[in-house]
């Protein structure tokens, strides 16, 4: 087992299977934390760093989305680095998948393979399949890492192409899911992203992925059915799932009370999400 | 015709379809450059300026690619920007493509704006098709601006899943093309990407997407053939190609001769591409 793999497997036997989106977007952070902190960096930096202490003990891993942070240019940039650093620092049982949805051509990958694993020191990255294995082997080749690749997406519009149907007939998702399954994880450390608001197709891509983890967001404010989730997504360890829940989480309090009701948004999705 | 599309066309009139790519691969960097700057922001921005300075009045376009920069963190996220102000304080006339390779789901998809409108002011920005036109609005509503949409990309393993053959009985690159072309286009600000590499494909795509801007990266380095790329790639009027060009321009020299290099390397692309 790869060191992602290993570092997730302990981790969820301890945690259960919620993962959570660090994703501070700027006007959704409680006023009190922007009285108190002059700049972004600092904004953004102090609401994942009170997030985190105040749910390190329940969270299976954390997936801060790269967006957020690009949003504020050099500060949200420091910010990050700094969340990840801290997570390091005090967390470093705790898995951290950088949720960047990057895939560029082969050498062009390298500066993002650079950037995730080297600079920010993620233990995973999500990825776009569109341009194929060959080309995002300089990720495939990590074999320290966990490599998400899209595979099903949780927003209401992904079926445009991921339910093509395909001339074999299977719809381009499951192609994506078997190639991925046979081809591309031979070095033992590929999942795939399958949104919790599709059951249905979950429950095909666990058929066809086997044991892989599987990384599921769309739980709470994207509206995916937690029961329905485990059910479609648990391996037969009855594990392989991260269920990520961003908003419902890290902004279930506007007030002062934050961290703390993130804390019992976690433990209220932990016992929703037991298997 | 929207802002980017008259940006694009007008300086077409003036300089052909020769668009250099700002690549600024840290290892390739002349060391001379290396020698007379302390810092990788410096570095980095002045290979771009000396780069930019030699070939402003052949240049189409510039498309600065963030992998390189991300590659380098905060100095390499600041060489970029320092770089995209560059540009447009000295050289508003040129657009700029930002080769980002972005697509999250809606609301994330809103910091990627924010970071290559806003804070970099691109002119235009790359985008991955597999989440569908619906969570991809918040670039598609930005009339200002160019969504250039990957459509068959220059890599060697791109046929993997872009050339899967759909029930329909054609290729999915030709399915999403079709789709950039007949829905996505609604405010007239889309393009879409085809590797030089592949002369067929492109002709076929050019077919579907009828004037459309098309972005041909993969000429030089990667061994596209011009004057095929040309045949295949033109539309009705002679123009609406941008025939990207990084490694083989910027690169052509490692000597101190290395923007010189890079002004003649332009000037025989623009020779072996004329319409």
């Amino acid at each position: 087992m790869n060191t992602f793999n290993q570092k997730l497997a302990s981790r969820f036997l301890k945690t259960g299977a919620v993962c959570i989106g660090l994703d501070p977007e700027i006007g959704l952070i409680p006023d009190v934390l922007k009285k108190e902190h002059g700049t972004i960096e600092e904004i953004l930096f102090t609401f994942n760093r009170e997030i985190i202490d105040a749910t390190a003990d329940l969270a299976l891993a954390y997936k801060p989305n790269s967006a957020f942070y690009e949003a504020e240019g050099e500060a949200g940039y420091r910010a990050l680095k700094r969340t990840m650093q801290y997570l390091r620092e005090h967390y470093s049982e705790i898995p951290v998948i950088l949720d960047a949805k990057r895939a560029d051509i082969g050498n062009t990958n390298l500066g993002y393979v650079k950037a995730a694993f080297d600079d920010l020191g993620a233990d995973a990255v999500t990825l776009h399949p569109y341009l194929g294995k060959e080309t995002l082997l300089p990720f495939l080749v990590r074999k320290d890492k966990g490599i998400f690749i899209l595979v099903k997406t949780s927003n209401p519009g992904s079926s445009e192409f991921q339910n093509v149907m395909t001339a074999n007939g299977t719809e381009l998702y499951k192609t994506v899911a078997e190639r991925v399954a046979s081809s591309w994880n031979e070095n033992g450390n590929c999942g795939v992203v399958v949104g919790a608001t599709y059951p249905e197709e979950l429950r095909a891509v666990r058929e066809i992925v086997g044991d892989m983890p599987i990384l599921i967001p769309g739980l709470g404010a994207q509206g995916g059915d937690a029961q329905a989730t485990v059910n479609a997504g648990k391996n037969s360890h009855g594990g392989g799932m991260i269920l990520s829940s961003s908003r419902g989480i890290i902004f279930a309090s506007s007030g002062t009370d934050f961290a703390d009701a993130a804390r019992k948004a976690t433990e209220k999705l932990l016992l929703e999400t037991k298997v």
